[in-house]
């Protein structure tokens, strides 16, 4: 059979990493920095594993084994919605309708089916979320690869952008304002503020993906771009993979009233609906436990490693990389310095064992962004973080082509 | 916001009855034949707690609280493809790989993902599951609906529209060909092998969506399509949805080598993996208990109400209505003779609190099909099924346009 692929399919980029991924990871040799999950201790095993057994101690069992409505258990959506408008700001039930998604990458794959025709234009930054483009490109729409200035996706261009789109080819600004994917960014109130009046006047949806948004470890949680939405034109986007378990597949999308029907339908004809497993053991969790003092313990699990790894860069010379230090979420990314050998540097890595994601692989293009590399630092232990930023300490070093060739191989050996 | 939709989303079409679907079934006073839900006695709860309660019990909570494969959980895939190629004999090692999805509607979206362009078009069953008509739609797809000729798809007219396809934009042969959804029909062995040929001939995949294949209760099994694919154009899919839970939504999918990367490549940006819980429950099922012996059961469970279902319905008078006899599954599709009144037949029940599907729902124009009505009799109890036969008898005589106006009032009173 010669196959005959549909062309948007065809034009999603695979990511070569993937297939070696996990193989990679679970090599007790490596010391990887490279994906973003969260360790072991993480998960709330022992509390996870009563609410099971009360599940199934249950009379019945219709309540999370049969098939359930495709926006979600109402349970869940209750207690969620309670906490999404009193915690996060990130929903007002007069507004909004919540709707449970198998995982945030389903919520913006819905997102994109209900607003993009092919050839329409999302605008992203220029760093971010491979799984996201991917879901743009497979609806056969576009990403509109914007760079970013300083700890915002560059507003000046994101406009430019609108007021040249004279054909409304642009549906969509895809961000991840806080503690960006693969940055560590968080964008600044007042950026948040003029790209929603900029979306606002052009007539362009928001999505606003924030899948680490609860994981701060300094300073002052930033307000949502969502909690100044009154014109229904932000699409927020949750998930329980970064503070529950990513394996549950529950993820959530908060979507104005008008656009809900919509993105609905795409749901039942995706998959249906989420199982209600998870559904209901994440609802029991946040009423019969202390939801909030478990993201506290998340946080103080991951600021003694997030602290450590600063830690362990600022030993690294700025003439060799810089970064912008994220103020919570599982990333940050070196910016290699004009002066270091990117190629040497990764072979020196691949040499040593130490797994990082290059920069292009988080981008749109998926090139001119090699000069980046991204560390996660929530999966690698306290000492992991400690030899592997020594060795990507030396990489650099031996990458360096200021060095003196002399010093260079001293190094090496 | 003046929301402006997607092409694709505006032509799918809304399921009236979904929105009161649940809120009907729920009402104690109504008896339901309308939905495709196993029953409460269905789960095998007590065996599911104790493998749940193991799997917290391992050390390592990993194989099934982190992030997993794509393509599914190696140790579901393995035992899996040994029941797939040993009891249903649907899978080759050599030539298919398998796929884990979210449920069998994420299998069929992801096909139709993978192979159909906008304005290409899939051949479909006249009456069929209405979810896969819609994932087609979903992508701007087209699909084309072929009448029935006795339990199969006419095959004359499949040839006819493959013949006069000379753009080549059909794509795909949708068939649910054992205990077909609504009909209950089953796709003789001659005419699988005959709509096979056709697909070979003329370059054309299909998608054989199997839901209840294990779900015999009279009869030999037939051979599955896939059984005979040699040439790797037979796309199969199954699910536990009928066989273990609903709220599991783990399917799979069987996929010839060669179109393998694409569809998981579309798996990869709609919902990065269907949940790893269930997929380890099922494994755990098939591995530690003897899941032949579940299904025996399922079945012995179910031809109990599927016998009592035909006695009842063979007690109406076949001057008002007619059905096909079905050899397994979920459902069968009664046909009201010419002289019912359709309207008074669909008031009455409603009047009376019996709920059925209506064709036309079960169908893939929405239209021409409201003389057809869809019977499950998996969820009833052996006394809704006497009690609610026995109203639809009533109705139908209520209906009848050739019973006296004296006749009639005296039934309705």
């Amino acid at each position: 059979m010669n196959y005959q692929f549909s062309n948007r399919i065809s034009k999603i980029k695979v990511n070569p990493l993937r297939a070696n991924a996990r193989k990679n990871m679970e090599h007790p040799d490596v010391i990887s920095f490279a994906y973003g999950f969260p360790p072991e201790a993480a998960f709330p095993s022992h509390k996870l594993a009563e609410i099971s057994q009360k599940l199934y101690d249950l009379d019945n069992h219709e309540t999370f084994l049969q098939y359930g409505p495709s926006e979600g258990h109402p349970e869940f959506l209750s207690v969620l919605g309670q906490r999404l408008s009193a915690v996060v700001n990130a929903y007002d039930s007069e507004a909004d309708e919540l709707m449970v998604v198998s995982g945030s990458t389903q919520g913006m794959d819905l997102t994109i089916k209900a607003f993009c025709n092919e050839g329409d234009v999302v605008i992203c930054e220029s760093q971010t979320f491979s799984g996201a483009v991917n879901s743009i490109r497979a609806y056969g729409a576009e990403p509109l690869a914007i760079p970013m200035k300083g700890e915002s996706i560059d507003l000046d261009l994101v406009e430019a952008a609108l007021v040249a789109d004279v054909e409304k080819k642009i549906k969509l600004i895809y961000l991840i304002p806080t503690f960006q994917n693969p940055l560590g960014t968080s964008m600044p109130l007042e950026d948040r503020k003029r790209v929603y009046e900029l979306a606002k006047a052009y007539g362009v949806m928001i999505f606003e993906d924030d899948p680490y948004g609860d994981l701060l470890y300094v300073g002052e949680h930033i307000p949502k771009i969502k909690s100044f939405d009154k014109a229904g034109i932000v699409i927020y986007s949750g998930s329980f993979s970064k503070i529950l378990a990513p394996s549950s597949r529950v993820g959530f999308l908060v979507i104005p009233k008008g656009a809900y029907e919509m993105i609905l339908l795409g749901k039942q004809t995706s998959d249906s609906h989420t199982n209600q497993y998870w559904q209901l053991v994440a609802a029991k969790f946040m009423i019969d436990y202390d939801f909030e003092a478990h993201i506290d313990g998340l946080r103080e699990l991951y600021k003694e490693k997030y602290l450590l790894m600063m830690d362990e860069l600022d030993k690294i010379s700025p003439d060799l990389m810089t970064y912008i230090k994220p103020a919570g979420g599982y990333f940050l990314c070196g910016k290699l310095s004009s002066t270091v050998d990117i190629a040497k540097f990764y072979d020196y890595l691949i040499e040593h064992q130490v797994a990082i994601i290059p920069g292009n692989v988080m981008s749109v293009a998926q090139e001119g962004f090699d000069n980046y590399f991204r560390l996660n630092f929530t999966k690698p232990t306290l000492d992991e973080i400690r030899k592997g930023i020594n060795i990507i300490n030396e990489a650099l070093q031996s990458a360096n082509l200021s060095t003196s060739v002399k010093a260079l191989e001293k190094e090496v050996m």
